[in-house]
């Protein structure tokens, strides 16, 4: 049996010795061997450092963004061949889809989202600049650099495909290179999406790298710009985390662990109800779903205690079709656990929730199987329980299969502290559609939970479902969930990223950000900066026009003309009385529409249109007689990679004829590239 | 001798037995005994949340913040009783002022930024809402909530006023109740600080523990819920951070520990140059407050090599200008090290650097000392060292006293290796006038940085210093500085609640947050909502209006009018050309200022104020003849606690006759209240 390949430092080589077996969770054949003794680990984080690093250092947020989507889009053409590997994960065809896919699409959302919200740049420039000083000369930004370490991936069994690739994303759009690390049981299904990534020749050398087998000493090789993040159980979870290698140098640690998710029925939703069934649905898919081998499957379903025994003979029933066996056979709705280890290890943790309660679904030691020898695959049958809340078991034990226990609550306090005693969760489903129960338990449990996610007839049709992380929102939980956050849209960019709060006067700081700030020179010239094509451009292109007296008849004309009426316009007596005016006013958007006219170029040129206005801020009232002068500065640049024209923001600063400001904001323009492809 | 006081559980209260002696770090004197052997310190976490907890949640961001400014102003008033005691801990009055003032400066920065940056409301809400499916009927929305615990702070010992201040910020307004612990050396100091606190009466029972003494057991006690946020050596950072009882319950743990901080002067800052004595005085100034014991002072001073003389021979004059003695003696600008274990450490750490380089200023075992004992006072003098940049002792050995090396460099990229080699540092100064020397160094430095500060004549003036962590920024730096983050303002907040990722429709979304959603039911009636006072307002109000056709000629008398002639909206072959148009348009401006006319209620009512327009978009070109409406709805109301009014923000949307929307953008006005203080 051959061994599996590892990549590491730019070549695939493979580990030293015989290897360990790893088996078809169906057959219990072996599929191959797994071993990365004598294996340069230390070299393989040094090789990232120095050669995946400055790579992707090099390449702008938008640009590592089209690799990625380039990436997915190769997976997805060769995503059939991950499915023929998973099924002998124990996967059926849905499970294999939920990992593969989901996966493909973790790449491609970060990659749409990294161009819409971040810029096209190596670095990010995070929030507003802060005055340190009253005179404007002294400057605080926040701005995130990519870390100069290798990401170190510790994946688990039950998502070979979406755990590296929700992982990879992130990091790799941060401008930080990847060892991918699975786990052993699944660990040939990774192996192919290796070759795959690999193979591909889309990604800069060094970037991503594969080891098949254990860390070894990997640990003790990491520095303070490496950064591990981990998937699987909780006391694997304290053993990396108390790692010399790890405290040693503060590394950052991103832990996300099996914990004791939760459903909870409203008591509004009684039999009968939409909200009903979608409980029923959703707890037997959950319990299903990967065998129920999912970090966020619902293990605990919290029920109104009159409802417990209607809930209990629906979800049974429903159980009671899902036929068991190998995936693809006829009719298999649900497939193996990964390995005859978990099957052990489920089986081990069912004793314990009996002493808490009750089987009222399934024999944990008996399962009818299709297609398959129940013997030689690690098949169980989906268990229902019903349990004592009071009891620590039910909070405590995670059994990581098909198995899930029903229990009573009466009152929405009592269900709130009972969700606590689970010490934190990934994710908790309330179906409701009572927003005041909704609100109280959402609020209720948030802290302990990373997400939560509210069913009900108005958003079923729609929902993503329970057990489902997405890109767009973080996944993690604190205490027993492991304390970790990943994804949630540039949020997982950043945490890949260092944020250093600079300190500076204007000029520097533009520029270290390369973006035009207040108190920056300008710079004016005799051609007007809407005549300058996007390469043209430079933050500090500027373009100061005016003044323009506002007349009372324009105030009125304008009023007139728009509808705009307000008293503060039109009303002396009423301007007079108001706290803020003291005597009638321009309308704020005559003052815009007056500082575009001073601004605008009419002619044909680059810009091609004004596509909206940021952070508007109306800052001293315009009184009549008032003369506008605008300055209107080019601030920041963002080329589209494959358009023609880029986005410009401009500041635009509006003042009177003291040099007060009267109103500021951006304008946002897109701008034609010159050799506009 | 006294034993200093606890206040635990609500109590006043003293550990059991003699305890250990606290000294006058100038006269050598017993100042106060510390020990808190068979205090309760299980009980005092299970207090504070059950206790200091539930009272803080239930306060808004703002009110939080009405009592950390009312507990600074009472701070600022007993200022004097803590400069006294801070003299015994060797402090001059400057650097009393650095400590006691500073903390002050943070309590009052913080209720100022809650004001404006966080809601009046009990949670926050961050981030936009995330569309999870194309009708809308499935969102999602990352919310914060206070975590349930208690935020254990292990302070430093030499900032012990303004250290426990700045932790205790950001956790007090998250709504997390705080326990200080002291370092003991200056224990006394922090006891008066706690003293002042308590004894004001302003903070919620509960919401502020203090323990002089060690911490005993708390850390088994500690929970997912808490956190613990320590200052003091990288060792010690390790123990903590290892501790089973972090570990175990993947508690949130920051730290911010030593480093070797640098200053780097340019090449262009050539002697005679402003920059050059900005460096100096710097360097001078980092050596000496505090007596060198600060967490961010310059370890590391990195000089082209060609002015390295210069610079030594102008820090060693500047150096022999500065008396060492007791604080207040006549001319003293340096005090005592904070105890004489301090200044065997400081003699300790010298001898390794002196392996790597050499002495040019001061001598570890000898320093004249005014109006003090030198043999029984912590006295040291300053030491400056010129360092050999290859050998690791400069890069790694901190003497946490009155110590630099000065380190030569040949180009910047050198420099910025020679850097890294700190493993990571709170703070870096890089001192020039050249934009792009200073885009290169800090850009190159900032993964390893948690601050970088760029000082020269421009921003001289108004430069808060090096060695000055200020609230708006964050604190703390990668690898050996510890890895952890504090103030960022209200990022520091947020390290102590829990992000959330809720999953919802409008509705139950709405509900959840309190905030009008997109989607969410609205509700009309006969009382236009400009009608309505603050507390009649609720999100979800809302006015239709119009429809209005936009004619050709409003185009042509608005561009006219205005001078807004840009040629998508007046030439009819240059628009066709546009490649987003393909006619001739309407403003963008125009379509917002009709709006106004449609959804503006005319006549004097509650409405005081448009005070700006956020995240304007024209998503859609208004043609001649289409037929706008608005839709105005009531999205957020921010009642201010000491104003007769407060913000209401309005989302506006404005359709064409299709239903398709032209341009959405939030209304941002002022509403006052009905019972108007």
């Amino acid at each position: 049996m051959t061994l599996l390949r590892s990549h590491l430092s730019g070549t695939w080589q493979t580990g030293s010795g015989e290897g360990r077996p790893l088996y078809d969770a169906v057959t219990g054949e072996e599929v191959a061997r797994i071993c990365s003794d004598g294996l340069d680990l230390a070299g393989a984080l040094e090789y990232g450092r120095r050669t995946g690093g400055p790579a992707l250092r090099e390449l702008t947020f938008h640009q590592r963004a089209a690799l990625l989507k380039a990436l997915g889009q190769h997976l997805r053409e060769h995503r059939e061949q991950l499915y023929a590997v998973s099924a002998r994960t124990g996967a059926t065809l849905g499970d294999s889809k939920f990992d593969v896919d989901g996966g493909i699409g973790v790449l491609l959302a970060y990659a749409s989202k990294a161009k819409r919200e971040l810029p096209n740049d190596t670095i990010h420039v995070e929030g507003d600049v802060e005055p340190l000083g009253r005179g404007g000369t002294f400057l605080g930004q926040h701005v995130l650099t990519p870390l100069h370490g290798v990401a170190v991936q510790v994946n688990a069994f039950n998502f070979p495909v979406w755990g590296p690739l929700e992982k990879l994303a992130p990091a790799f759009l941060a401008g930080v290179p990847t060892l991918i690390k699975p786990a052993s049981p699944t660990a040939f299904l990774t192996a192919e999406l290796a070759e795959l990534i690999i193979g591909s020749g889309l990604l800069p050398e060094g970037s991503v790298q594969f080891v098949a087998g254990s860390l070894g000493d990997t640990f003790d090789h990491l520095t303070g710009q490496d950064l591990v993040s981990f998937t699987g159980s909780a006391s694997t979870a304290q053993t990396l985390r108390s790692h010399p290698g790890i405290v040693r140098n503060s590394v950052r640690f991103s832990a996300e662990a099996d914990s004791l998710n939760l459903a909870a029925l409203g008591p509004d939703a009684a039999p009968g109800t939409a909200e009903f069934d979608l409980f029923v649905t959703t707890l037997t898919t959950e319990m299903t779903v990967k065998a129920g081998q999912k970090c966020t499957a619902i293990r605990r379903a919290f029920v109104p205690r009159a409802h417990v025994d209607v809930v209990v003979e629906a979800v049974t029933a429903r159980l009671a079709r899902v036929v068991v066996g190998a995936p693809g056979a006829e009719g298999v709705g649900m497939g193996a656990l990964a390995s005859l280890n978990q099957r052990e290890e489920v089986r081990r943790s069912v004793k314990a929730l009996r002493d808490a309660g009750r089987i009222v679904f399934g024999d944990p030691d008996r399962v009818e199987v299709t297609g398959a020898d129940a013997d030689r695959g690690a098949f169980v049958s989906p268990l229902l329980l019903v349990g004592d809340p009071d009891r620590a078991e039910p909070h405590e034990v995670e059994a990581f299969g098909p198995v899930a226990t029903v229990l009573p609550y009466d009152t929405t306090g009592q269900l709130v502290d009972l969700a606590a005693r689970g010490r934190g969760s990934l994710a908790g489903s309330v179906v409701s559609a009572d927003p005041a129960f909704v609100r109280e338990v959402v609020l209720g449990v948030a802290p302990f939970h990373g997400r939560v996610h509210v069913l009900n007839a108005r958003d079923a049709g729609e929902s993503t479902g329970h057990g489902s992380p997405l890109p767009q929102l973080v996944h993690g939980g604190p205490g027993r969930a492991g304390g970790g956050e990943e994804m949630g849209g540039v949020r997982g960019v950043f945490h890949h990223m260092q944020r250093t709060a600079v300190q500076a006067d204007p000029d520097s700081l533009a520029a270290i950000t390369g973006r035009w700030v207040a108190g920056a020179q300008r710079h004016t010239s005799d051609v007007h900066p809407f005549r300058k094509h996007l390469e043209e451009l430079r933050p500090g292109d500027c373009l100061v026009a005016g003044p323009r007296r506002v007349m009372q008849a324009d105030v009125e004309h304008f009023a007139e003309f728009t509808g705009d009426t307000f008293y503060a316009h039109m009303d002396e007596a009423a301007a007079a009385a108001n706290p803020l005016f003291g005597q009638r006013v321009a309308h704020g958007y005559l003052v815009v529409s007056l500082a575009a006219g001073l601004f605008v170029d009419p002619d044909p040129g680059p810009v091609l249109a004004n596509f909206g206005v940021d952070g508007l801020r109306f800052l001293t009232p315009v009184r009549f007689d008032d003369e506008l002068t605008v300055t209107l500065t080019c601030k920041q640049l963002t080329p589209r990679e494959s358009a023609g024209y880029g986005e410009v923001r401009w500041d635009a600063d509006v003042t009177r004829q003291d040099g007060e400001s009267v109103a500021r904001y951006d304008v946002l323009t897109l701008v034609a590239k010159r050799d506009a492809r």
